[in-house]
C-alpha cells in the first residue's frame, strides 16, 4: 500500500436509530414488491443503524491525536446524526430526499454531507454502515 | 433458587427490523412530544430488535434436548416473526393495536402470544428483547 | 420465581474508563504482589468498565415505561459515572475511599449510590459491572 | 429474590473448539436422521463453544474477592477445558462416554464435574455453555 | 487508493459449524503431532465458522443496490454453505478434497468457488473467515 | 489492490488492561486540561486494550499456514504484552518513554517493536489498537 504512507487512521462508532421504505415511485406496485420484497412494506420498518467514521492523518507531535475526539463528536452529530437520528429517512431527511434510502445510497449521500466538515490536515477515509447484525456497506470516496 | 430444580433453559435469538413511533392519543401533542422525546417523530423511526426466547425443561434423556429447535424456530417464526418482521409497529400488528409499542409494552405482548405454543413438557422461562446497543428490556411471566 | 411476578426488567449499558491499583494497606508488599498478582502493580493499571444498570417495575399504562431512560440517564452519569469516569478509583472517588477497588467491591458501592436514587415505584434489580472481555460480577442487592 | 441475600456473582469465560456427533443408538438410522438433523452427519462437525462460570459468594472483607479468578482458571483448566478442548465429544472425553453430546447434557455434566472443585466458601452458581452465536444453554444446579 | 475509485462495498455474514483435523500424509505421526499441535487430534475438533463475503459494486441507480441481498444468499448458500455447513471438512467437502483445512487455505478455496457465481457487474472483494473469537484470516483475491 | 497480490492475511487478537495519562510537559496545567479533556486527570485512568495483530503471507503449501499462531502468540506476548500489560503507559514501558500514550502513539510505537520479529516470510499487514468500545486507531506501516 505504497499510496498511503506512515497514515494513522482513527475510528469512532456512532448509533442511530432510524426508519425507512424501500421503493422507486417509477416503479409500478408490483415491481416494486418484487425487486425490494420485505423492504417495500407500505408502513416502512427501521434499523439501528451504527456508522463508522474512520479519518486518517499523522498525529499532531505535540498532542499526539489524528483529529480532536470531541470536535469530531460535533461535527458528526451536526452534520450527519441530527439529520437522520429517529427519523423517517424518507421524508425527514433534506439530503435523501429523491434517494431511495438503501445503505448503499446512504452511505454514499453521508460521504458528500460529512467529507467536507472533518477538520484539516486530517481527512476522511471511510465510512462503515452497519444495517443489522449481519450487513453492512462501506464507501472509501470518489475519484474522478 | 429452589424453585427451579434441575431446569435446563435453552436460549435462542431471532432478528427483526420493525419501525414505530411513540404517542399516547389520550395525550395533547406536547405532551406527547415532551414524554416520548425523540421517540415521538410524526413519521415514526425504527430499530433492529433482537429477540432472545428462552425455554426451560428437562431434557428428554432419549435426545437431550428441551425442545427441538427447528420446531421452536418454526413457531416463533410463525406466532411472532412474521407479524412483526419489516412491520410498521403502530399499524401493521394485529396483536399491537391499541397497544404503545415501547419495548415494555413488546415483551409483555409477544409473552401473551408465545407462550402458550412452546412444545410441551418444556415452557417460557424468559423474553428478551434488544432494543438497541445499550438498552434491552426482559419479561419472566405473570403470576396470578 | 413466584416472588417477582409481572415485573418488566429494563437494562441501559454505560461506558467509563478508570484505572485503580489491587493493595490492601495492613500487608506486606510480598502478600501483596502475591495475592493481587499482575493488579499490584505500583504505578496502577486500567479498564474500560461496562456498566449494565437494571431496575424493574409495572410499565405505566399511560406510557408503557418502566422508566424514564433519559432521567434514568442524568441519574446514573449524576450519581455514579461523574465520580468515576476517567478518574483513579483508588485516589479520585470519594465513595470507595478505603475500598480495595476489586469489581466485587465496586458493584457493591455502586449498588449503595444508585440504589436510592432510582425513580419510584421502579426499583433497582441488578447492577453488572463488566470489566475485561473474559469477566464480570453482578449484584442484585442486599437482604435483611 | 430473598433467598440469595448479599450474594456477589463472579462470571469468567472460556473458550473451547470441540467437535460432537448427535445419535442415539437405540434409534434406527432413519430415526436418527429425522430428530437429529444436520447434527447426525456420519462424520460429525463442531462448534466453538464458550463456556461462563459464574461462582458466588461474599467477598473477603481481606481481598475484596469473592474468588482467586486465577485459581479459577486454573481449577476449570484441568477440570473441564482439559479434557474437551480440541476433542471429539462422542469419543475423547471420559465423563461424556454413553452421553449423547447436546449442549443441554454437556452443561449438566459439566456442573457434575466443576462443582466439587469451587474454592470454598464461594459455590457454583451457573454454567453457560454457548454452542453458536444464536443459542445457548444455561444450568443452575439440581435441587434434591 | 486510487485504484478502486466510487466503489460501494456491500458485505454480509453467514454462519456454520463443522469439523476439521489438520494433517499432513506426507508427515510422520510426530511431525504432524509438532506443527500441528492440538489441531491434529485423531478425532477432529470443530468451529463455529463465521464467513463474511464482501462485494463491491456501483449501485445500481434504479434499485440502490450492489447486488441483490437475497440472491446472493442464495448463491452463498448453493455454492458454499451447502457443501461445509455441519460437515467433516477433511471427508465430506468435495472442493477440499487433498487440502488441509486450515482457515487460510479454506479461505482461499471459498474464493476460488465462489468468485465466478457473483451477480455481474458487481465483483467478489473480500471474503473473511472467522475460526474462533480470537483469529480470522482474509483474502482479496488472487493476480497473475 | 493490484500491489497486494494473492497474500492471505491472518489477523490475530490479544487483550490488555493498562492506564495512561494524557499531558505534554511542554504545555502549561491549562492548556494541558484544555486540549486532553478528561484524559488529562492528574491520576491517570485506563483502559482494556485490544490489540489486533494482522500479518500476510502466502500459506506454506505443506502446512496450510500463513504463520505459525502459536509462535506468534510467543513474540506478541514477550515483545509487546509483556512490557504493557497491567502497566501504567506513561511510567512503566520503555519503549514509550518520552511518548504522550495516545493510541494514535501507541499504535505506532508497537509496529517498531513488532516489526521487525514476524516471522519470515510473514510480515506485519496491519495493528488495530481498540481503545473503549467506540473507537479504535489502525497503523498499516511506514514507507520511506
Amino acid at each position: 500500500m505504497t499510496q498511503s504512507p506512515n497514515w494513522v487512521f482513527l475510528t469512532r462508532k456512532y448509533d442511530f436509530p432510524a426508519s425507512h421504505r424501500l421503493f422507486n415511485p417509477d416503479f409500478s406496485e408490483e415491481e416494486n414488491a418484487r425487486v425490494f420484497r420485505q423492504c417495500n412494506n407500505v408502513n416502512g420498518h427501521g434499523h439501528n443503524y451504527e456508522l463508522e467514521v474512520t479519518v486518517k492523518g499523522i498525529p499532531d507531535p505535540r498532542l499526539g491525536m489524528v483529529v480532536d475526539i470531541y470536535e469530531l463528536d460535533q461535527i458528526v452529530q451536526r452534520v450527519l446524526l441530527q439529520q437522520v437520528d429517529h427519523k423517517n429517512l424518507n421524508l425527514d431527511v433534506e439530503f435523501l430526499h429523491g434517494v431511495i434510502p438503501t445503505a448503499e445510497n446512504m452511505v454514499c449521500a453521508f460521504w458528500k454531507e460529512l467529507s467536507p466538515h472533518i477538520p484539516q490536515p486530517a481527512q476522511l477515509a471511510r465510512l462503515r454502515l452497519v444495517e443489522t447484525r449481519n450487513n453492512f456497506v462501506e464507501y472509501r470516496g470518489e475519484s474522478i
